[in-house]
């Protein structure tokens, strides 16, 4: 059965329940470097570009920091994440979802700020196949909320941003699907408010994946059964 | 200086920075119990009482809980949030705000749905002068979105609800803050939306307590200076 419509996923709080490990992995990072800074604030910053979470910072602490300075918190996150990656689990309906779309011939992909370092184990635990485009940080330029990683998603799938839908958890997802000229649907499960999703542009919000499972005519997937 | 108005703040999330670390001893009790739990679904429960948090988790997971696992599971709640202890801090502007209060002789307390082995060591870190009232879980029979605790508090102050602010970061804080007939204020410092807050009646949604100590004459606090 085939679908006009393409779905590009992100990938931590929106396929595998990793956010707040990702959270306090960047607290851990910062604090390293002796910058103190309240983990919503952190929170409300994951996903988005390392230059643009670099300037952010820059306003809330007062700090500049310079390209060696962004390279050690990086790595320091990217330990802190790994020490932590034994507590994170897909989300409730991850692989159902994506193996339902599979099953329907829907075209879908993996697009995520994160590099292929910490990537790599979330998609393992997802089971991705060979075929799905996994795009990350190392790919393009600019990451979210730029809209290069799902352009690129979509030309490895060979589809156009208005036949494509992009799931994501943060408002970084929402404004990239914009400016990707694609339709933004907002999940719960990273930590985001409804209403946070909705005024960055979320067509939808749904709580997690098995919540998008259960509505997938609304996006409009034919989908009487997987 | 006087002011005819009191301020009652919920603990975590509110005024210190603790809510993330509360989060994840929660899900490691919880797994403990062989309960899997999404970590954004337990953030929106923290901070309600343990018997309507247990009636919760029966509707997400289906498992029913009795009493010995409900005291199994916060026991060890407990022992997973003391470990990580460590990285909790005062939010910013915590202490500023309540030692301008206390220099204005503006009548404050604290209520938390926490019990006190949970409670005290962020009310250390805070510094609470003695004849602060600090109520907690175990000086009521039901915790937020009761409104015992913060009812509690205003008897301990001797302060009327009408001339009372509710501070605090979460809905549960809200709720029990209009059925206590006192006005919610809400900090965005646990990590919820503000449209969360304001849909569970938040007159004001500051970032943290630096925000709301920034904004004290919009409550009515006559503080030209601290």
């Amino acid at each position: 059965m085939e679908s006009s419509i393409a779905l590009i996923f992100d990938l931590d709080g929106t396929l595998v329940d990793s956010v707040y490990q990702h959270v306090l992995a960047w607290q851990e990072a910062l604090r390293g470097e002796a910058i103190e800074l309240s983990v919503w604030r952190i929170h409300r910053k994951i996903g988005m570009s390392g230059g643009l979470f670099s300037q952010a910072l820059l306003r809330e602490t007062g700090k500049s920091l310079d390209q060696e300075v962004m390279l050690r918190l990086q790595k320091a996150h990217a330990e802190a994440y790994h020490r932590r990656l034994g507590q994170v689990v897909p989300l409730p309906g991850a692989r159902e979802l994506l193996g339902c779309l599979s099953n329907l011939q829907v075209p879908w992909a993996v697009a995520t700020s994160g590099r292929l370092e910490t990537a790599a184990p979330a998609a393992a635990m997802l089971k991705l196949p060979p075929h799905v485009p996994l795009v990350t940080r190392d790919d393009v330029p600019h990451a979210k909320p730029s809209p290069d990683l799902f352009l690129e998603a979509m030309r490895r799938l060979g589809v156009d941003p208005t036949d494509t839908v992009v799931v994501g958890d943060s408002i970084w997802d929402m404004l990239a699907a914009r400016r990707a000229r694609a339709l933004g649907v907002g999940l719960l499960s990273g930590g985001y408010g409804e209403g946070e999703l909705e005024k960055a542009g979320a067509y939808r919000v749904y709580e997690d994946p098995a919540g998008l499972l259960r509505h997938l005519d609304e996006l409009g997937v034919r989908a009487l059964e997987c």
